[in-house]
């Protein structure tokens, strides 16, 4: 039969199969179990195949608030930890779980940037239905995204933004163990997740972070007791590892504003920085720019924070703050003055209502699944985009239509796209003949 | 947050991840997807961290009977399959899932093979606080274990007894998996091992398979329950794969017989063949060797078998056929006829009883660990073996014992080792004021 290493010793040196079996039996890990098995994933001296036994073991078996904590710690500290101290005296640092037409960050960073917070944000690309804030920013001709550290650091000290890439030195164990999450079924884990981004966070230099922890069928938490729980524990890692965190959950049930697809999103968050743009993003973005505000110290209370994002939309000066950060990182400003210079799609066709009715929901995934259909997303990692092709939504739920009336505007690049899209998206559309009720923005604050 | 490629479609071609995911959300995977995985796992497209990914989800969701039968089938088949039948018609195999002082095969094998039964048998090495078959062999010198497959096929054909190591090709992803299960904590899991055990003997040509699982301290399977349950799946992976299974339930509580280390085990196998040897150690083989002669159909009822097998113990002809099974395989017949030439240790020293009293308990696997202690066994696969240490082991549970009776006699290299050993040893053995109750050999049998 199978002979076992089972039995540990508290006199023998750590091993990773012992870790690995203490996990798999349900115990809690220690803060040295967890840092020698970070450390050795990281050099390479534990083998792939040891750290996906214990992937599945995490997510099967769980972990505690602290167990976590050490996870996020260990992959923040496995590389370079960005210390933004002599620049930011308490860096603020917000992120989003990802969602369907989630596109705050270009204009959340930019507004708290003009009310005086420095912003030194790293972002990543889209993959599957969720979209990525450097593919939006790169749609904008000549933006670079791939800042050297030294570019990085100096920018922000200059005009007190800078929107990049991560440098690559930051928490490489995370980025190993998110690679391998990927092909081992152990993706949906909540404490996996809620380390994965704050170990990026933290080794980024964050004191203070503001999260936006989606939920609802766009997002990667569908449930809102997954998206609460996911919420909770990076609050509760936040407190044992002596950083600031506030989660607001937010819905995703439908894409937030109208436009999904990368020069589509740019444009439409142009647009916001000028003072319009559709109502529920303007909205959501004023209350992230809020809590960010009051979470940097700006403000006290936020209703303070509120007027002054609020002031900063009005008073051009958010939109003049993006035209700064654009500017220094090589994009063309004449795209950014008119937005219509963005990357165009050879075909553009708009869908109109065939009934009238109210909007009962507008499938989020499926939207976003239609723009990776279009070219506009990544099915793998390697996957080329298309910034010009996506889809406008021109209906909320809860909105009452009449026949005739647009719901949404296709940018493909060819007419066989066009009806591809228009079928998939007809059906993540549905109906009722009855008044429906609108959707909230905002579920909660988890502080 | 973190993409992941969870959606499954029932028009898309298999993906080992989906099929983690599938089992690690405790769903049953069908034969066509455990076929998938392990063909592709043999022949390396699909990498080890994937595997033991499925393994860890495996042992923490288990598996049905047909899940774990198709996990066997595809085991057997993932390499060659050897055909007895031209040689035996019905061919019986035994295996036993290890424990302390267990040289059953030594003595049950040629005893059936001297009843009329061809006896075609692969065996594995020690590991760990158990004994290998194999191990013990070669401590009679000369004895070949590498025998080529023509070699092996020849030999049974000609004198009706083989005793052999794997050849490489039988049964390749369970080789594969054994040995990443051993380095990602996925050993105990009863799906796991049974399907190890029976994919080693469907590829070995076994029709009819009688197990030997043992329970106890010394044993893999330390609960009752566990054994049971073990031996229940594989009766079942028997019957839904078309091969007889029988298993016994039988005691690891304590050594088997009394010799426990390589040269003494044998010797004591010679012993027992020579129609002596300890009386629980003769009683397990004359029980084992009954049920391979019926299932064998050498005999109707179980009290034929044991009157026949009790008769080739007394009238030498099991001896002999462990003499023509060492000579055809090149070893030294002086050695048989005389175990004294076997390897003999430096010191050997009996440890007698300080006090009197009943013993109440012999901690087998502490026995076990002794003799790795001594450099008779393996700690890891690749330690080398010395024959003659090891430990005799006078008394069973049940026994009254007065002060100054052997108690145990230790061969060692060393005083250094004998003192070593001996203090392990006596806090082996636990001692009782009153009675105590001798163990059962057996526990039951499932069929």
């Amino acid at each position: 039969m199978n002979p076992s290493p089972e039995r540990q010793s508290a006199h023998r040196p750590l091993r990773a199969v012992d870790i690995i079996i203490k996990k798999r039996d349900g115990q809690i890990l220690s803060t040295e179990e967890i840092n020698y098995f970070i450390k050795g994933y990281t050099t390479g001296e534990i083998p792939d195949y040891q750290a996906s036994a214990l992937l599945m073991a995490i997510l099967l078996q769980g972990m505690t608030d602290q167990e976590s904590t050490d996870l996020t710690m260990a992959m923040a500290y496995s590389g370079e930890v960005l210390d933004l101290s002599p620049i930011i005296g308490n860096a603020v640092d917000k992120h989003s779980t990802g969602g369907v037409g989630d596109k705050t960050t270009l204009v959340v960073e930019p507004l708290v940037a003009a009310c005086g917070l420095k912003v030194a944000k790293m972002s990543g690309r889209g993959l599957g239905f969720s979209g990525g804030t450097l593919d939006k920013l790169e749609s904008i001709p000549g933006y670079r995204v791939n800042l050297t550290q030294k570019e990085f650091l100096a920018q922000v000290a200059r005009i007190g933004i800078v929107l990049s890439g991560q440098s690559a030195d930051l928490a490489p164990a995370d980025g190993k163990l998110y690679a391998l999450r990927d092909v081992t079924g152990t993706v949906p884990s909540i404490p996996l997740i809620a380390s994965s981004i704050m170990s990026k966070k933290i080794a980024a230099g964050a004191q203070t972070i503001v999260l936006d922890v989606k939920t609802g069928n766009g997002a990667f938490m569908q449930t809102m007791e997954d998206a609460r729980k996911l919420a909770e524990l990076m609050v509760s890692i936040g407190r044992l590892s002596g950083r600031k965190v506030v989660a607001l959950l937010s819905d995703m049930n439908q894409p937030l504003g109208c436009a999904v697809g990368n020069a589509l999103e740019t444009a439409e968050a142009i647009q916001t920085l000028k003072g319009a743009g559709p109502r529920d993003f303007r909205e959501h973005c004023l209350e992230a720019a809020s809590y960010l505000l009051l979470s940097g110290g700006k403000v006290t209370t936020l209703e303070a924070a509120r007027q002054m994002a609020e002031a900063a939309l009005e008073n051009g000066t958010a939109y003049e703050k993006f035209r700064l950060l654009v500017q220094a990182q090589g994009g063309d400003l004449r795209v950014v003055d008119d937005p219509s210079l963005l990357p165009q799609a050879a075909c553009i066709r708009t869908v109109n209502a065939l009934q009238a009715g109210w909007i009962a929901g507008i499938h989020a995934r499926t939207i976003g699944e239609t723009v990776i259909l279009l070219g506009g997303g990544r099915a793998k990692k390697t996957d080329s985009i298309d910034y010009a092709v996506g889809v406008v939504v021109h209906i909320k739920v809860g909105d009452r239509i009449e026949a005739g009336q647009p719901l949404v505007t296709i940018h493909a690049r060819s007419e066989v796209d066009i009806q591809l899209a228009e079928q998939q998206i007809l059906s993540a559309i549905s109906w009722s003949d009855r008044p429906t009720e609108a959707l909230p923005l905002f579920y909660g604050v988890v502080q």
